[in-house]
């Protein structure tokens, strides 16, 4: 009998994040004033123990012994071989992915928020806000407030909130709050329903609504924390990666693909980053982030200063994107519906040590289902993007006749997902693609910040 | 840093299965014509591989390399300590559970599907029927059917297939069909649809139409399959109990008290039978089946003879029965609403060798809240019910200031019940118990079979 598994056992689990910024430079963010940006502006918006991580270039970074402990409820995840994949392919190619549906909230997102809730806690803080869209980082998020005690509150885009219902009675399991944005709750929250009544809502807005509600808090105890894009985020995923490393070593492989879907650039970065230092060191690799064809900040829109969010309450990022007013199609893997990337995620498109894959929505549920019906296990929306490019790897190797070892991130289950499966099922779901025009469209957003540079980190 | 999971490789999965029978004594089950049935008589129903299965006495029984290359996509399956639950209570305690949540479907009913339909599919059978009530059931045996490439039909009981509308497209996902149940597609459903109209359905009648599908396809290429009450279904889940002992035994441990929910008794029956063995053999330990105070076959039921079914086309079974006509009160773990229990359950519980107890639905949802906002994962309403009797053992335990060793069985994730999360957090439930009148009233339906003997095993 064939193994399907390989685990690790919890003394295993890797002791310290990999810190990509060791490795490579960066375009600093930038303030309203067109100058980069220092701990104390962050100051009303994060703790200054995560601000200073954000900004830190040690190579490698202790994990804390409290946050081991949170993670060892689901920690090390297990790196599965999908042998009835493989088989029903029929592919030379060896593929792995690393499950990270088993944390209680089912996707890689607690890998941060466990963190992120912890530093909160350390620094006095009681109550943070958040937001979420497909509502993975908002459960992710009330999960890790439920594990230390502190208050969670979090803006959830509405067209999700209303086609995700379970979602908020998750979030409610782990004492965590959760309104539809945009909400009446916030300025930007009511600017945006004064312009739209009917509006659906977006991540940049709800964004917004949840940065106002923590600096709007007098009391200085509440913070707002962020499931994606910024550099401690991709930090702390990146036990995911290390984890995978360890365990491919321990059959003697080492992988010639890397694959994960890419929205925001975390689930993807977590995985990859181990390895893009290997490249960045001469290993021979191909990296690919999968991102969706109707949101494809990293294929097809430029490389550029802009605001994370709709209101422009954040800094200025280097990142790929698409606007910040920029409202994706309604296709259904939420935590892909983002008009930007991480910087860090961009900077490495930019200088070619990652190369960006897209994919149409009804491909990648076809990729959803055949894995469903071979692995056994549903997969997430987002991650189907990543599987739509493993199946393309797998028959890619048949036809050459190569053995590769394909790694991919298995970033979460779609078990609160199933009604866009029925909609699928029922031939009801369709293509976006974005036309040339809708691109240029929304240039206007950002073409009077500053451009990034174009850096070389080897 | 404490150990939270004891995992097992792969080359650890037992290889045997324990079967009970082995080492107690059963009555027969009986035709419409009082006298024993014979493997003959089941075989419209079941292959005959299964039914040589169901009526063996050999003790260990070779599990097949085909059902162990897929039970390995999720097993072994982690035993956990739930230190977090065990510091919340302050308990001197070690409370250990099965995590039987990690399989595709979300719960320990896979590890009799896979086996069912492999045996089906090597006697040569090509579409298998059956009912669900939660959904649970059906969904892993549309999971085992895509992995063996058979077809499934699941009879899904109304008012879950309304409750619980993902269930459906869970089953598609793996290629299974669903209907609502009482249908108008067998003699069974519409008689029932004529009784009336409105009816919310119920196993009893979910199982009438499922044989009645199966044994009425003339072609010979379809059986029905069973999630609980028989022999085999007991065997087959008897892995979960063999791997708890192994891991146990690697951190030197042996469990003093053993808890499972039980509806038709196979998630119990699975973790406790290898222990109860230890127990006829003279070891002390407690083992206590918890089922619904709604539902209260084994606390308040007498053990006569009576029909699996509604409709009566299933033998006559000696076991725990609140009557083959009973409707269960609307509560909400759809698992544990029928109204007979296990007969090899039901004879340990005749003989004293187990300790039924019953929990009414708030205290069962408070103990899974309690759960969640500790241990982290969300159990599902009927993993609830051995949740609550865990937490008193703990408590009783903290009072003794015993440091006792709890054992229980986590059958499955609540991921698709949060619904009903959400009617308890909005104080929508309510608690439902049976009077004496009304467990009175169902002796009709058994009065006049014949009474099983009390016998004794040791």
């Amino acid at each position: 009998m064939e193994v399907r598994k390989i685990v690790l056992t919890e003394d295993e689990i890797p002791r310290q994040w990999y810190n990509i910024l060791a490795d490579i430079k960066l375009n600093p963010p930038l303030g309203p004033n067109g100058k980069p940006v220092g701990p104390d502006d962050l100051a009303p918006v994060f703790p200054m123990n995560l601000i200073e991580q954000e900004m830190s270039t040690e190579r490698w970074i202790d994990i804390p012994e409290p946050v081991l402990d949170v993670l060892s409820i689901w920690r090390p995840s297990p790196l599965v071989r999908a042998l009835s994949l493989e088989r029903a392919i029929g592919t030379p190619a060896k593929i792995f992915f690393k499950n990270e549906s088993v944390s209680p909230p089912g996707s890689h997102k607690p890998n941060t928020a466990i963190p992120q809730v912890y530093y909160n806690k350390v620094f006095g803080i009681k109550r943070i806000t958040t937001e979420t869209g497909a509502g993975q980082w908002g459960s992710a998020l009330s999960f890790a407030c439920s594990q230390f005690g502190l208050e969670c509150k979090v803006f959830m885009v509405r067209v999700s909130f209303d086609q995700k219902p379970y979602r908020k009675a998750m979030m409610e399991a782990w004492g965590g709050k959760c309104v539809a944005s945009p909400s009446t709750e916030t300025r930007a929250g009511r600017a945006a329903l004064e312009k739209n009544p009917d509006t659906p809502g977006s991540l940049g807005i709800a964004i917004s609504e949840a940065v106002e509600a923590a600096v709007s808090d007098t009391s200085g105890e509440t913070r707002y924390s962020l499931g994606s894009v910024l550099n401690h985020v991709m930090l702390h995923q990146t036990i995911m990666g290390l984890e995978a490393k360890k365990q491919l070593e321990k059959v003697g492989l080492y992988p010639d693909v890397i694959i994960g879907c890419a929205g925001g650039g975390s689930n993807f970065a977590g995985l990859a980053f181990p390895f893009v230092l290997d490249k960045i060191n001469g290993k021979e690799i191909e990296i690919y982030p999968v991102e969706p064809a109707a949101c494809p900040t990293l294929t097809r829109a430029p490389f550029v200063y802009d605001h994370g969010d709709t209101a422009g309450y954040t800094p200025l990022l280097p990142m790929h994107s698409l606007g910040h007013d920029f409202v994706p199609p309604p296709f259904h893997a939420g935590g892909l519906r983002y008009h930007g990337m991480a910087p860090t995620v961009s900077q490495l498109a930019d200088e070619g040590l990652i190369t960006p894959k897209s994919v149409t929505q009804l491909s990648a549920y076809e990729a959803g289902v055949k894995f469903a019906r071979t692995e056994g296990h549903i997969p997430a929306p987002e991650t189907t993007h990543a599987l739509a490019c493993v199946i393309d790897e797998a028959l890619k190797a048949k036809e050459e006749g190569k053995e590769k070892v394909i790694l991919a991130n298995w970033s979460g289950h779609g078990l609160l997902d199933l009604g866009a499966y029925e909609r699928f099922f029922a031939k009801d779901l369709s293509d976006f693609e974005l036309s040339d025009d809708e691109i240029r469209a929304s240039e206007k957003d950002y073409e009077n910040f500053p451009r990034p540079e174009h850096l070389k980190s080897r």
